[in-house]
């Protein structure tokens, strides 16, 4: 076996079928949010970034700077432990109850990112809990995948937001079977919303337990941020919810809030949880300022509403054809990888827009898209900007468009 | 099936075997470090830490606070997304190239955690290399457990340290079945460390890989902070060498370094690194000061060794039992959970110190203790404090002293 020789093979297998991935290096400017510098070898040139998961803006806030600044001056860098062993702090401590308020639950458990949360948290509820079926939407995240493998639980996966398939498979399980039915609120890729309050239904009927991952939703609906769930009044009938302080609260970092019971079972009991550096005291309190910022302001999610519909009436207005879906996320239909690699790379060297483009493994084959994230922070010239190039690029790349919209 | 009842009653028999975990909530101050205060419901008192992993107080250090103050005010606070959508940052870059340069590799990966990247980094290997044997030692962190459990190849676990015994394991797999030897550096609860050489050895002998974890050992060990693999020039017989950045570094964070094919294949094909939000180009940042400043300055290292030594000479001195390693990590033997126990809860009640116990099924029944990391942050009046207190509870305790050495 030449080890070296098997990791090259791999790599140009993936370089071949188009699917190697090459990071674009960039280097945000505080305060002119979107815009960042794209360093390539030793040249920078700037850019406007259209594909950021801090979605409000938030990692530029002055309060989440401010708090992270003065946690940096009173407490110092690092956490210097597992939660257990001398890395709790205060931070931490005051951001749990914080969550669990926002959620509306008993408590909350803070994990080193989304993924360790989903991760830790169904690896640790399907390995325990005897019997357990998880129930899992087939278009969960990887992080969520992997964390029921690694349990090795009973998995069942249901069609894609179907409630019929999920209620046939609720059915066809033993009623005195442990459940648990795992789903997200907003799909990432597509942007489209899980029907949260009849899932519930059939989760009271099939007596299930229910997991809701809301990480491309909280910060961004509900009055106070709270998710769909919390907008659509539902928040008391999840009994997970998973969430993530790194897309619209802008720092890093996942968590889970539901029963107190529960929450201890979890921090009692998950590996990833256990055995971990605790997140930096800042970053803690960083994500607390932001959380509490959006419990009160509804400024920045009004503002992103508008700037996604404006984006979206743009793109109607030439034709360029994108998922009509109800959230802040779109997706830009491409249908083509070579066409849509193309496009990327085109905006950023001609035009200096930053789309990543999206392509199979990530989304099917055939639906290679560009997944655009409009916020507060585009200016209605960054807009403008977009747009025009999109329509420059479909011409040139002889994409079809869109019927136009009767004028 | 009643979930809340399953959760409680798992609860409280945690509770009832000893196991049950209460976390300490701390408040350090910055510049007073290892002096904390302890947060107790409403109330404060304080104390000082003789547990953290930040073992050489870099969390304090002004360089790397400098540094991250200054990456929040130039880039702001969170990366905004995964590597590959928008969120590698000049930081991230800066930081890998850094790490390459520590270990004397080709390249290094950064991961949100030192546990991510022992579960990403192994799980993905024995996924995908066909027929990859995992020889691992026995005493192994859980996050290399997880991940070579998650990666379902086959596992050899050899006994702890047994060059015999991991010959043994070698010579009876097939020579051509491609193989890879997981084991650490220092062992965080023992303080012991493996024998790297004779381990290369092996592997050379039966054509190997070597995987090292040497999150207790970076920044450390070695003329530049390398770790033990540095300190006995074996770093470049080393296939994979693992660290963190949430101990001797002091923030948070982990990471691989290897050949730049090894790196990007890892890049490539870890879901635990592909789905999850970069860390903020703050702790990148901070991270990057670290590394450069115990790089260049051996003064932490020194006082460390220092301090050690001065712990136990004077728990020598009065006769308690501690493992005697060649590493900074004292274990000091208590030998009894409720024993062991209700020494730390008194030495955080009465004298103000915060040793958290160490108990199965962290290490084995009857061989709890009390695990002891002095660092150049402890004065010597916080070593007279401590051997004078343990000497009070080991009496109060009626624990047994070793013969006293000699006079």
């Amino acid at each position: 076996m030449k080890y070296d020789d098997y990791f090259r093979s791999e790599l140009t297998r993936l370089k071949d079928e188009g699917n190697y991935r090459v990071f674009a290096d960039l280097e945000r400017e505080r305060g002119a949010f979107p815009k960042a510098r794209n360093h390539i070898d030793d040249a920078v040139r700037d850019v406007t970034i259209w594909c950021s998961n801090d979605y409000l803006g938030m990692g530029q806030n002055p309060e989440v700077l401010a708090a992270m600044h003065e946690a940096l001056d009173t407490v110092g860098a690092g956490a210097g432990g597992t939660r257990n062993i001398s890395g709790t702090t205060h931070h931490h401590v005051l951001l749990e109850r914080e969550l669990a308020d926002l959620h509306g639950k008993e408590a909350a458990l803070l994990f080193t990112s989304g993924y360790v949360s989903n991760w830790a948290t169904l690896g640790t509820l399907g390995a325990k809990i005897p019997g357990l079926v998880i129930l899992s939407d087939a278009l969960n995240h990887a992080s969520m995948i992997e964390g029921i493998r690694h349990s090795k639980a009973q998995k069942v996966i249901w069609k894609h937001n179907d409630l019929d398939d999920l209620e046939a498979h609720l059915m066809a399980l033993p009623a005195n079977a442990p459940k648990l039915i795992a789903f997200e609120s907003v799909y990432s890729m597509d942007g489209d919303i899980a029907p949260i309050k009849e899932i519930c239904d059939l989760a009271d009927r099939y007596n299930a337990m229910t997991y809701l991952d809301e990480v491309h939703a909280v910060g961004m609906y509900g009055p106070r941020g709270g998710g769909i769930a919390e907008r659509e009044g539902l928040m008391d009938r999840i009994d997970i919810i998973e969430g993530t302080l790194g897309k619209a609260f802008g720092v890093v970092g996942g968590y889970i809030a539901a029963s107190a019971d529960l929450v201890d079972f979890v921090r009692s009991f998950a590996s990833g949880f256990i055995f971990t550096t605790a997140l930096p005291p800042a970053v803690a309190a960083g994500a607390c300022a932001s959380i509490r910022h959006l419990k009160a302001s509804a400024a920045e999610r009004d503002l992103q509403k508008d700037k996604v519909a404006k984006v979206r009436e743009k793109l109607d207005e030439i034709g360029i054809p994108h998922i009509p879906n109800p959230s802040h996320i779109i997706p830009v239909m491409v249908g083509d990888p070579v066409k849509c690699k193309f496009i990327s790379d085109t905006l950023m060297d001609q035009f200096g827009i930053y789309i990543q483009p999206i392509n199979y493994p990530t989304v099917p084959k055939g639906t290679e898209r560009l997944r655009i994230t409009p916020g507060p922070v585009h200016s209605e010239a960054d807009i403008e900007r977009l747009v025009g190039a999109l329509c420059t690029l479909w011409t040139q790349c002889q994409l079809a468009r869109q019927p136009l919209a009767a004028q």
